[in-house]
């Protein structure tokens, strides 16, 4: 196993990788979003194999993995000789870009314009529930919804209007970003920063296993908190700081070719 | 009783007149309100009785009334000679003064600027409740007001912003409007409507009469629904139409001298 003789490699995993709280189908995503997201990208086993086994993680629990992302439809897999590929269905590959310009967003969102819509106690839930489904809002109380940018002209039930100049209290930024969510990006962030600056010697399925932590980290951070400017942030929020170590690793680690990945390498 | 022998006078007072729905002490109030809100004015016993017992309220019952004003803390009464006069505490000429702008306003509310204030579930109430206690404050919901002007700067526990371009849903039009509260608008814009425009013949008493029975109906329209532009008015209010004629019928009455009115008439 040639691949894992870096210590500087080892040290990283080990600070990046969180075994208690390892979902392997949820990494196999982060990697496939993060690395073969296009039309014809695909990976073979033999290469999933060796970026995800240094993380702790056996055949056997990847095989598992596998078939449940088969049946729930993100994954197919096929036949290649006496190897197998796997490549995103059509559904896995719009779920990852859904959410692909939020995780790879380098900048916190920037200051805009917001409106409201509000519900009375009787009336207009549905409507309220509706607008909450969609992007761009964000829940402020059971009868209230902030959204993003100028009221829309249709607003149903509700009392809608443009709104500026917010002061927003402590139990808004609180709720917008709990102590839990604050606490897991602290941890990344000491993560990210322990960890030592990625050596030249990495080979492809190396950088693979760092992007995926990486990036499997991040997007569990950055996908549990709408994007908001920094005056929507609780006193200690440390995600800016944290988004930019996660890119400057990122930077440091370029996307293997996938041909390179998925070559057998000789051992 | 000269003074009742008008049927222009007799028509109006019948047809302002609401017999159902009388507080003999409130409609007091109206009197004083409208003709002795000064420090020095005073109204004498037999005046009180000249201008109310035409509507068909008994000596006995404005008696009673009075001492219930008393002992409220609205009115005082003292001896005369051998006749009572009674006059308005300054704890009752506060309340009527406090009143008095929104009564005797003759414009809808011009439109404005507005604020929002919001308290989440399990915070904040106590501080919106408190701003609800204030002037220019409108509970839109249980964690929502809307209030005029900009933003105070201080909001403690609320999240605050500046509202503007505001669409009002029709639950938001009733609650402010209630159904009973149209109706009681829709009755008094009939009876303002139906009446005669006053004769020129009317004596001080009868004039005394027909403003206080004019301001005692708006007043309890008009203190039922805060200030507001067009905008907020659900469909088929008739507030803007019955204002106007309340006002048109009030210049053509205009306030007796108090000396007149408490002459005692030779009859």
């Amino acid at each position: 196993m040639t691949h894992t003789d870096n210590p500087c490699f080892e040290t990283s995993v080990n600070l990046l990788n969180d075994p208690q709280n390892q979902r392997v189908w949820s990494i196999i995503i982060s990697l496939f979003g993060d690395m073969a997201q296009q039309p014809k990208d695909q990976i073979s086993g033999g290469a999933l194999t060796r970026v995800i086994t240094p993380l702790g993680i056996k055949p056997e629990a990847i095989r598992v993995a596998l078939h449940r992302l088969r049946k729930d439809g993100w994954i197919e897999s096929v036949r290649s000789g006496r190897a197998s590929v796997h490549y995103l269905t059509e559904f896995g590959r719009t779920q990852c870009a859904a959410v692909t310009p939020r995780i790879y967003a380098r900048e916190p969102g920037a200051p805009q314009s917001w409106h409201l819509l509000i519900a009375a106690e009787t009336c207009g839930q549905a409507a309220l529930d509706e607008a909450l489904l969609l992007p761009g809002y964000i829940a402020v109380n059971r009868t209230t919804a902030l959204g993003f940018g100028p009221k829309p002209g249709k607003t149903q039930d509700l009392l809608a209007l443009d709104a500026d100049n917010l002061t927003l209290p402590n139990w808004f930024k609180t709720q917008l970003f709990p102590a839990d969510l604050s606490n897991s990006c602290a941890a990344l962030l000491k993560a990210v920063n322990a960890i030592p600056d990625p050596a030249p010697d990495l080979n492809s399925a190396q950088v693979a296993t760092l992007r995926t932590l990486i990036v499997h980290r991040w997007r569990r951070v950055v996908l549990r908190h709408p994007d908001l400017p920094a005056n929507f942030h609780p006193a200690g929020w440390v995600g800016e700081a944290c988004q930019r170590r996660v890119f400057s690793l990122l930077d440091q680690l370029p996307r293997p070719v996938l041909a390179d990945l998925c070559e057998t390498p000789e051992i």
